[in-house]
């Protein structure tokens, strides 16, 4: 059985060498992992590296009380990937930093540790590296590095007026698994799908290096911040408006009954809901029609707008404009700083 | 003139944009930088990639009221720099987590993004990512990207009994520097140098990439943990007992009355103050005396030791054994994990 992780009785070299015990990175062209004073990888030759990072703090992206170090883990890990997903790269490794309380229960760290392992697994993306430190509170802060093929990326600018807006999977179900949670409401049966959504996010990886593969792509990225908010980030990269058809927008199965009895609004909660991680993005009005997308991708694939000349985004509902701040939400103010509230 | 970056005002999508209009990365090989979901880097042929992070807390690791945003940025990048010198890789870039309190004073954020990118210009490393986040304190989570010759790497695995052990620069000047600094004594003309050398720590950039290319080093790494635990990570990576002579470790000019003066021994502040940020090494017993290595690095180089069949780390005096303990520490019991305390 492995070592319970205990820091105060570890120390920081102690609990480097438990970590490099249970990741034992083998082969994925890596020359040095943990351990050494940085970790050695050996790009493949005609490819480029794409490198992300993101941070889960305690109070502001996670509490312990309606989380585990597991589903954690999994969601510290999956949000890196998913920025790796939408410029249709393969994930080759991670580097962590591990910011603890001097108190740092060891449950909460070994079931984080389970979960980290468990996710660099699935994801065959392995934990290379990294830095332990004191803190007041828990931090994970995540470098993932990815490798695609040189100039082939899927970048946010590059989309055309004319071209099509095209979304995986759907949308507003992780905010709603959060509410669900936030209500108390998380243990119904209608309500495990959503809040597994919310807890565990699964990147689009495979999608997305297909994505890139196929060329059809004239932008893209993840829809981190809710779909709305992303649409703005792409058609302001590339120079474009938008426009987003509300009805269009693909809800989970059991979504908007589940909306209902929370008071909310389903097409606000799909527009702005972030953490989704699915992929948004725009194709050639001449490209495919998006069944003919989600089988090259497999995965669903549905069309949600276009884009125009100009600049902004709209959101039509049977292709005329509604108000955004009638809706409830106003995308264009700034933003708070990202937290899970 | 720049805008002051108020995090309040402006958001995290305006302090992005800000940090990108400051940063403005030109070349370097970064096919794409701060904007989309990852920076991308094109690796030159032959070459391979050296990652690291480290993450500065505060509370723990700094505290306002001791410091100020352009000696912290410097350091938070120099830590990360030191690691790269130390594997003989020259940096190529660097991705930063950000984590603000709700109130984050402007002045401070100001501080340390004008002291990060002006860091990031003396050592040629452009600031190419990251993520912004909100956090009950700072903290500034840096991982660096460098670049070295396939296969060159210094290790810290790799030395054999009998090689001698070599050091960069001096020793136990930072540790002074903070002992000043806590004692309300760093304002003094002969404290400044020392504090200068705990807060504005230069890493060993020049003299990490000469050693690489000269393969004298049979393994090395950065004295950041105090010479004698990091002459026990060396040792113990490869196989091999360590012996120091405490008199051949190099102090700064003017230490060892600074240490008088405070009450401190000289010696176990040499062997176990952190932070130096030299480059220790080994070199084979046939290799080239220290002065000759030193006029290959360009930079100061004492032969401080040798390795031996075994295990473990003796201080010597005069060749004779001294008792650790005795000296006031000991680096063999469970370290705490990192602070500046």
């Amino acid at each position: 059985m492995a070592k319970p992780l205990d820091p105060a009785k570890l120390g920081e070299f102690g609990l480097i060498e438990a970590l490099r015990h249970r990741a034992r990175v083998g082969g994925h062209g890596w020359a040095e992992t943990i351990g050494d004073d940085a970790a050695l990888l050996r790009p493949r030759a005609g490819q480029e590296l794409a490198l992300t990072a993101d941070a889960l703090v305690e109070g502001v992206h996670f509490r312990w009380e309606t989380t585990d170090g597991k589903a954690l883990a999994h969601k510290t890990l999956a949000v890196n990937l998913s920025d790796l997903a939408a410029m249709g790269a393969r994930p080759r490794g991670f580097l962590l930093s591990l910011a603890l309380p001097p108190i740092a229960v060891p449950e909460r760290l070994d079931g984080f540790v389970s979960g980290l392992l468990a996710a660099s697994r699935r994801w065959a993306c392995p934990l290379v590296g990294g830095d332990i430190v004191s803190s007041p509170a828990w931090m994970f802060s995540v470098t993932a590095v990815g490798e695609l093929p040189r100039g082939k990326a899927l970048l946010r600018r590059g989309a055309r007026a004319g071209d099509r807006l095209m979304l995986t999977g759907q949308v507003g179900g992780s905010a709603l698994g959060l509410a669900l949670l936030e209500a108390g409401a998380a243990s119904e049966p209608a309500a495990r799908r959503f809040v597994r959504r919310h807890r565990k996010p699964e990147p689009r990886l495979e999608a997305g290096q297909k994505l890139r593969a196929s060329g059809l792509a004239t932008a893209a990225l993840d829809v981190s911040d809710g779909v709305a908010q992303d649409v703005s980030h792409l058609a302001a990269a590339s120079g474009v408006a938008a426009e987003i058809d509300v009805e269009a927008l693909p809800h989970p199965r059991g979504f908007a009954d589940a909306c209902a009895r929370l008071g909310l609004d389903p097409d606000v909660l799909a527009l702005s809901g972030g953490e989704d991680f699915e992929l948004l993005f725009s194709v050639a009005a001449k490209a495919p029609p998006a069944a003919a997308i989600a089988k090259r991708l497999g995965c669903p694939v549905r069309e949600i707008g276009r884009l125009r000349p100009g600049r902004g985004v709209s959101v039509l509902r049977n292709g005329e404009p509604i108000d955004l701040q009638r809706l409830g939400f106003d995308h264009f103010k700034p933003d708070p700083l990202p937290s899970d509230k």
